[in-house]
């Protein structure tokens, strides 16, 4: 909302506080104050935590007080997990305690008609200084901080991805399906109504974290007037880390439906398109596909790309010829592979198998071809990055295969190509995925999502000014 | 290849055999005749089993005879497990046998170049009558007989899915990969060279085999002017069944590529595009979304759609938006519902809930929410099919609903409505998840897949002109 330096300051409060204060705290599991509490105490947040509740002196091992006033030190951060009649009096506290950010759970403001409310709510909080994130938000979660500050999941996979959303119900379903699936986060925020705090704000803090290297937007609407602002901050950002957006609504009806799930005015979709074209925000379909992009720009060590073309590895000629659909269709090109390089796969792989891209090793090889095939790819100058394939056969164990590949990338991709992997099979390439993953190597289940998102990458890379391909 | 009655007869064979033996079955589980025999045995095939090996009196407890000759029994389908240049001597073996069908596995034939020893496979074979699966394939599938003869995976979740592949890698890693996601299948068969059965051979047998509602098609090529009479058959074929495709080589590179694998003459994608059209096949666009679709057919109990559009059920305001793109974009009609019906929805949710299509029962709802929408959706005749929608929330469990909604839809679904679920969560969400599977509902991850697989539904609706909405 504003581009003082001070501001930003205290938005840094909201993920980094020395101190934060549950105002609503409970010792019931089975109400949102309790379970915000419970998250933070599980997660074992880096500062000082206090609970504010009428009658308690301590919840799970936290000290409560009755009122914010009460609490005998300074407090940065509250979370306001109390209903909304009450949150103007608790902003008003908050004020002469000194707070400098408030996440406001409660719902029942703007979305329900209560613009008078919110309104109050904001001006109080003006009077003092108060940056607000809400209301309607599950709050926030900041994993360099092991601050997870929601009523959502308790446990948070750690990584590189800030996911920013509008949607409050979509981004805690997020947070249980990130962990489950293992896609590591550095934040997960929810933006609820944006009456101060919103998602250009909140970008321009990741702009900066070092902890952040990608930044993911559920996005349904910008806020009026809000397009050319977006345009110019988003457009800084995206030169130093990619940013992916899923704006929803961009069908007729879908648009409508966004007008009465928010109230936004949600605006024609080309609008949008054009603005985050104009931004250089990558734009994803689907959560799923946001993830897998995401994923990719997380796990990459650079966004330069030399050489020809990428090139496929595969022990399946019909997975190859999935990948190469896929990569005309994403915009991603293929090396043609010179009759020198061919010479050099050929040597990597069974007399039947083919050094063509896709570099086809057949369902008879073995970890070695593998190994020799990804050096040869990584060696080459010609080769731009590298999608290697693996459809799960009996002779070949995919977590051996799973650990040669991790040791080849780590021990030669000087250049740091970009690579990416598909794992199809069962449960134990599922055990390979996670050997690869927790050494840095994004895996897809099919070749469609790796080369998606390796042509993401591309395309990132491209608007970067970092693609040098010689096509 | 022939469309005789006889012949049906002897492809059922492949399928149902009295007895089978597998010809160069080995007690070495890292010999591919290993691994047949010992998938064969684990899956308790309904039939006799006979092992063919030089050396050995008896492998994994079955009867080993040093040639086919000496097995003193019929068998009606062997499956050949020896390297290509004694394919010859033991298919003309077979022949005095009085052998019916023969899986034969070797690779070694047309696809690298020896088109000579395939015709004189298949000239002994027509001597004596003997129709071929293969060669260059990792066997067949048949579920409601515990028949896995092939080297891939030994589990196989079962169902009423049948898939048939021309890539022999991609069909193993579909294995394992169908077992793991509990994807039931009917049958799984690898093509290969297709030499002499083929797709619409196979896919005959489909039509008639009750234990099988759909059909899944791996294709890259289809056989020099195969094309007239793919259209004859599977025209007839999708009138019973539907037919989902996933036709490789969509691009020009592609095309390329299975040229270079398979050997086929690709021809270009519009021809082929334009033949599945006519003959009344769906075109997938990647195996998850073959999978996702032909889900979605096995557990539909009637194709038959009524009443003047689709609805959405959701627990967030988010994923309804998302639905509502994604169904615009896949053709799929909503309902806009009328106030009477608006009343009705309105009594099963809280009060800031929205009546309107998504049918938003927000965050805070309950199962009983749940339910009593379902209900509703249930009993109106306007509604042609609905998709439930779950985003994981701490006060609502997962599991408990998954068990409402199927014992809602066992109880009230009396005119067998089309209904799909969204379950985005974690790992309390999966076991919900696999309950509604269990109970026959099909689930999806992200609203997008839901949405493409209930259209998918309407489409072949419509193919077989039992889609009456009115609109």
């Amino acid at each position: 909302m504003s581009n003082n330096n001070n501001d930003n300051l205290i938005i840094e409060k909201l993920f980094k506080p020395k101190s934060i204060a549950v105002v609503g705290a409970s010792r019931n599991l089975e109400k949102i104050g309790g379970v915000i509490l419970s998250n933070l105490v599980k997660n074992k947040f880096n500062g000082k935590i206090y609970a504010v509740n009428p009658s308690a002196k301590e919840i799970l091992g936290v000290p409560s007080y009755p009122s914010l006033l009460d609490i005998p030190d300074e407090v940065e951060h509250i979370v306001v997990a109390i209903p909304a009649e009450k949150v103007p009096e608790i902003i008003e506290e908050a004020g002469k305690k000194g707070v400098k950010v408030a996440t406001i759970i409660a719902s029942g403001f703007k979305e329900v008609g209560r613009a008078d409310l919110e309104e109050k709510v904001v001006n109080i909080a003006k009077k003092y200084g108060i940056r607000i994130l809400g209301p309607n938000v599950f709050g926030v979660v900041y994993t360099p901080m092991n601050l997870n500050a929601t009523f959502g999941a308790e446990h948070i996979h750690k990584g590189k991805i800030a996911f920013l959303t509008q949607s409050g119900a979509l981004g805690i379903a997020l947070m249980h399906w990130t962990s489950m699936e293992k896609i590591g986060l550095s934040s997960i925020v929810s933006m609820g109504n944006m009456t101060d705090i919103d998602a250009i704000d909140l970008a321009k803090f990741f702009e900066k974290d070092e902890n952040t290297k990608v930044i993911g937007l559920y996005l349904e609407g910008l806020g009026t007037g809000k397009g050319h602002e977006f345009i110019e901050v988003f457009s800084e950002i995206t030169k130093k880390k990619p940013v992916i957006a899923l704006k929803a609504g961009r069908s007729e009806r879908g648009t409508r439906a966004v007008a009465s799930h928010t109230g936004s005015l949600a605006g024609s979709d080309a609008v949008y398109d054009s603005a985050l074209k104009q931004a250089g925000v990558l734009r994803a379909s689907d959560v799923e596909q946001l993830f897998n992009w995401a994923k990719m720009m997380a796990f990459s060590e650079s966004f330069e790309i030399n050489g020809k073309g990428f090139v496929i590895i595969t022990n399946g000629g019909g997975m190859g010829v999935m990948a190469t659909d896929a990569s005309e269709f994403n915009g991603l090109p293929l090396l043609e592979v010179p009759e020198e390089l061919k010479k050099e796969f050929r040597k990597t792989m069974p007399w039947f198998g083919s050094p063509n891209n896709p570099v086809d090793l057949t369902g008879q090889s073995n970890v070695q071809n593998y190994i020799e095939a990804i050096k040869v790819a990584l060696e080459s100058e010609l080769v731009s990055g590298i999608t290697v394939m693996y459809g799960e056969v009996a002779f070949l164990d995919p977590v051996e295969l799973a650990n040669g590949i991790a040791k080849t990338l780590k021990e030669y991709n000087k250049s740091r190509k970009p690579v990416n992997v598909v794992m199809l099979g069962g449960e134990k390439t599922k055990m390979g995925t996670e050997i690869l993953e927790e050494n840095g190597v994004p895996v897809y289940p099919i070749p469609e999502k790796a080369i998606s998102s390796m042509a993401a990458l591309y395309k990132y890379s491209k608007i970067i000014g970092k693609a040098n391909l010689k096509i």
